[in-house]
């Protein structure tokens, strides 16, 4: 692609000027940069949640997009920097786990675990993957504090005008991962939580539709000291809560016309559990 | 004109990544486009604030501008989805009553009536509008949830590339309104209210300024228990609290280096009385 | 430069249409200008925090770009309105201190002065500036409170065009500034305080790096009735509270994996003190 987006995924919020900042210096390499945000209001420090939200969100973007995903607590430490190709789209990421969704469907699932455990994985099938080491790409001085700015924005702004991918710095063979919970039926019992609550109070989880639609019966779903008994289509008013298939491609709870998460006192990381029947 | 801008009005936040994922939508379908953030922050589902703050923004845009707007609390049900050619401007909108304050002046006023009553208006003089059944022009799958991305966007993006706006789908002669309370002066009085706060709690009202200005003597205005006596020409800081004709067109309520709307205990939806004298 | 990026810097926050309408109206007269978001969420109508975050944001874009910087609390007064050509970057800007930080180093120091209280100042040598007097430039009508929409950007967009600088209007030999608490060593001890409370709770000082750097020593930050001995190099997970130089070239105060803000008690405008050993 000749000209390809560079979209932003951070916890940076929209409040400071950090975006602004990244964006600075794409342009100031690129000035015809086509820049999109995806989403800044990550929960600050949260690589579980990001990863979860650039998974059901970069496929959206063109194929050939250069994500620029920044959640990064370790900013400053040893932790890597990499480029990775996978799906069809190049994700600028510190290697800490921001990937696990993106890579997903047939890695290690440890319930039993902290998701915060991580581990190093060898990269799926058709999979590429750089450390930024060179630093000939990097915004100097580099802070210790800011990378996004000074590394991450920088080398994709190179990549936006056409510098190859192994430019970047040696390949490596594996990300860092997380063990995620990935809610599937065992004995009529589908255990997930929320992953997301959306500004209308409607809880994301991470159950799948896929998951839930497998149910060869009705289902009912135990949320917050209530139960939802069956799906609805779409968000509808006769209903005071209720549970649907979302448009991201995981189960939502909603109160229509109303704020599900207020109403239930949910948030993020609360159990839901689907029942057979 | 060869590059429309596509201008985007949502209650989706900035939060959230649906922005983000609308912009994805478009930009896959056409690279260039330019796309402009109006405004994301219409309170949650207000059909009748969005209405407004479309009408006092979309004319800052050029005109051709492609229009984006979704508050759409009935998304999934049967409301229709339109295009609508009017002012200059087109619009993508759930028919709803987004374009109340649009195709405004002359409509029926009933300010017995709550407004989120609405009716089916025949098309304005020169206006023209279309369904969005041409569901080639949609983005598949189509969600039952978020028409924004997968119909709305996806439409919008092929418009800017040209495509005529009679592709879209059938032509339609009537679009949904709501009933406003367009207030008017009345033996010496003009009632109205508050339709938006903004950041350093201004108080917008649905008063316009032409019908404050029509008053030939001075006026008072009665909002929150306080008395305002005459307009003031800007923020002036010798006074506590005044009121003047906004930069929108509509009577505004403003606490000079303060905060009117906690100074006042006001919320959307307050009245606001203005009388002679 | 052929292309010149506008850049935006205003209190206007990211809720309202106001900066979307800015947007609209530079778009109108120049449909293929490039305009990238710096800040919109500078404390309303603090034009010392404005000033300070305009000047540790303005150099991360290319070197040309138009400025429009508007915290402007006197709009509407007789405050002017400026085209400032400085530092290789183009401000537009009310006259009333926000380039206080941007036009900085050599300026008059008064840390026993309200910082509010400003002086008109010769401009910088090989600075140039305007005041924007020629109302062919502008958007009409001008309402009274929103020159951010109906002067400065539209003054931005035809500059962007390639308009020259002078056409705006007359030369202008200074600019106001305020009077600015420039934090520097005094017997072993450096007192400054809390310029900006980002997003993840860090407290960003207007102590420079360059200033804590020079000393000789180790050093001890006081702030909120803690110490805290030395720098570290990141954020640190094994310190509670640390204190680091910052990527903006400003001492922060951090809390690793928390917000130093809420445990600290601290607001804007909070003292911090530096201690030698």
């Amino acid at each position: 692609m000749a000209n390809p987006i560079v979209a932003l995924t951070t916890d940076f919020g929209v409040g400071d000027p950090y975006v602004g900042e990244m964006k600075g210096v794409i342009l100031s390499i690129n000035s015809k940069c086509a820049i999109v945000d995806l989403c800044h209001e990550v929960e600050a420090q949260s690589i579980l949640q990001g990863a979860f939200l650039l998974a059901i969100t970069y496929h959206y973007l063109p194929r050939g997009t250069i994500h620029v995903a920044v959640v990064d607590p370790g900013v400053g430490t040893s932790r890597r920097a990499l480029l990775v190709l996978g799906n069809g789209h190049i994700f600028l990421v510190p290697d800490n786990g921001l990937l696990s969704y993106v890579s997903g469907e047939d890695q290690q699932v440890g319930p039993q675990l902290e998701p915060l455990e991580g581990y190093q994985r060898p990269l799926p099938d058709g999979w590429q993957a750089f450390a930024l080491t060179n630093s000939k790409l990097w915004r100097h001085p580099v802070s210790a504090t800011f990378h996004g700015r000074d590394i991450f924005a920088s080398v994709a702004a190179h990549l936006s005008l056409g510098l190859s991918p192994a430019e970047v710095g040696e390949a490596v063979d594996s990300i860092q991962c997380l063990y995620l919970p990935m809610p599937r039926w065992r004995e009529g019992v589908l255990e997930g939580r929320v992953t997301h609550i959306d500004r209308f109070g409607n809880l994301i989880t991470d159950i799948s539709n896929e998951e839930v639609a497998s149910a060869a019966g009705g289902i009912t779903v135990d949320v917050g000291k209530r139960l939802i008994s069956g799906l609805s289509p779409y968000y509808d008013v006769q209903r005071e809560l209720l549970a649907l298939m979302g448009s991201h491609g995981y189960l939502e709870i909603s109160a229509s016309r109303g704020n599900a998460a207020a109403r239930l006192g949910m948030a993020i990381g609360a159990p839901v559990v689907v029942r057979l029947g």
